[in-house]
């Protein structure tokens, strides 16, 4: 049970974000609550419990997507796609029983006011940010990382060690490679530098491959960075892969896995690792979910008829 | 603004609600939660707001849908669906600056514990059942308006008058048809009498087609009962037909809208509205809501290649 004060603190945080994103709607001819609500879904998987949080969305330009340009064209158009794309930006909170695990943390307000709402979920989800024991980090794209840094520039989670794989900490974390940069690219390296900051000694990279904590493994997925990493949760038979930056834009990339982003650091291994990503969610019929899948972000692939993939999102759960 | 006191006990409210349905999850090998959380949604239609409450879900056997055997396996197979057939119960707050109207309430605790959370909803998007204005309801089943009233019978919602179709009240209200329905269905008035005791000359019906608020009006689709309305909600070219039960099993219905449900009170009745309805969404391009879709229940249909219809939900809207 939790302690009454700690309780009280509880309720005053949730009363705090609920209310904050959701304000009132005051009767007849009322003004209007003018923002919609935090994004909060959570539901079981074997015996761990999956959490996702809604950071906010971000919006691409067409731009960004690499590939035939009639092939593009017409996936856009099937998917009947708006410009700019906007895509969601999802936290995903594995709670294992023993570890409580945030993979992946948004934008904070890095990126503008359109992200960064990860705090406010994860308080209207009843959790404090002290309780998260672990971070795990696919890349570190400011849209997954800068979220794990409070604006002042401290580490967010106070209790937490923050895991990224080795090849992308000794590659965004390398001055050398910040040198090389092209003067229009030196903003990518930011996120890295603010989270090693923040964290010290409380960064502990991860070979590729590795198992972080009992149920949650890196699966290796080079290509997006030099060191991307997806992550598979396993509770018993139950099984996510949590798929990372393996796909941007949805409509396009299922039906077209061809298709990479300029995000890409090699575009060839992206797409050989999306399609065998991709093929493995298929044969072995496991859940996916994604950082810029549509909220709550999980889902299932399938094979679509005339090649590529169809992405059916779950059910919202209940249980 | 809302008053510091008004505010205070919403912040209780919310505080109370959220924390019930997701109560927290402590740190390192703590409990886990056990229990999924609330489900609220909110999107603007034109300068209108539509608020999503999920109340919760019940289960259907395979038994309740109509029509060719092969036709419904092979819809079943192909849209994976798992028995018992598990749908959704939303409710739809639409608040049009002047007034604030909750359609469909949901179960309330009368159909087993798995429905019932829309007043938990309600207060977690910051609301009191005080503001509520007007309730419209779709047919006086009972997952649509036992959540009208509450548990000890008075009115749930202590401001607001309760519009339903003068038909459905006619047929549902009158002791001459429960009298000559066969034992077995007598339970099947029990939502109506409650409903039309605790609201008495606060229940108000209207004539089917009616406009009962300025952008809110009753699209009449008689079959699935006697007086069944769905809701055409329009705010300038925005507009959003809430179906009712036109539909129960989306992967079933959508695809061949033939196959009827054995709730129906003329099977032929709801077969040819649901597909003059349907057909309607797609070529007016309308936003298509309903109690049984997956939450939050809003999306669009488009014709399927092979005949029917598929549905396309909205991404979580962000504003």
């Amino acid at each position: 049970m939790t302690p009454p004060t700690r309780r009280k603190a509880l309720h005053a945080l949730v009363a705090t974000a609920a209310t904050a994103a959701l304000a009132p709607v005051a009767r007849a001819a009322a003004p209007l609550a003018g923002g919609s609500g935090l994004g909060v879904h959570r539901m079981k998987l074997g015996t761990f419990e999956v959490t996702t949080l809604l950071d906010g969305f971000i919006e691409l330009p067409q731009a960004v997507l690499q590939g035939n340009p009639e092939v593009i064209q017409r996936a856009l158009d099937a998917g009947r796609v708006i410009m700019p794309i906007r895509t969601a930006v999802n936290c995903f909170l594995v709670n294992t029983g023993s570890k409580l695990v945030m993979i992946d943390c948004g934008g904070a307000k890095m990126l503008g006011p359109t992200a960064g709402r990860m705090p406010q979920a994860l308080a209207a989800a009843g959790l404090e940010l002290g309780q998260v024991d672990e971070v795990y980090i696919t890349h570190m794209h400011g849209d997954h990382l800068h979220g794990a840094v409070a604006p002042e520039g401290a580490k967010l989670f106070p209790n937490a060690v923050l895991r990224i794989a080795k090849a992308d900490v000794d590659y965004w974390g390398s001055p050398a490679v910040e040198a090389a940069a092209p003067e229009n690219q030196k903003g990518r390296f930011v996120a890295a530098k603010r989270a090693m900051a923040a964290y010290g000694d409380r960064l502990q990279p991860f070979e590729l491959g590795a198992e972080l904590v009992p149920g949650i493994r890196s699966v290796p997925a080079v290509g997006h960075t030099p060191g991307h990493s997806c992550y598979l949760v396993s509770s018993g038979n139950a099984r996510l892969l949590l798929l990372g930056d393996t796909m941007h834009v949805g409509p396009v990339q299922f039906a077209r896995p061809e298709i990479t982003v300029m995000f890409d650091f090699s575009q060839d291994q992206a797409r050989a690792r999306r399609q065998e990503l991709f093929e493995m969610a298929v044969k072995d019929d496991l859940l996916v979910g994604a950082v810029h899948l549509p909220f709550p972000g999980i889902g299932k692939l399938r094979t679509r008829d005339g090649g590529g993939y169809t992405y059916e999102p779950i059910a919202w759960q209940m249980y």
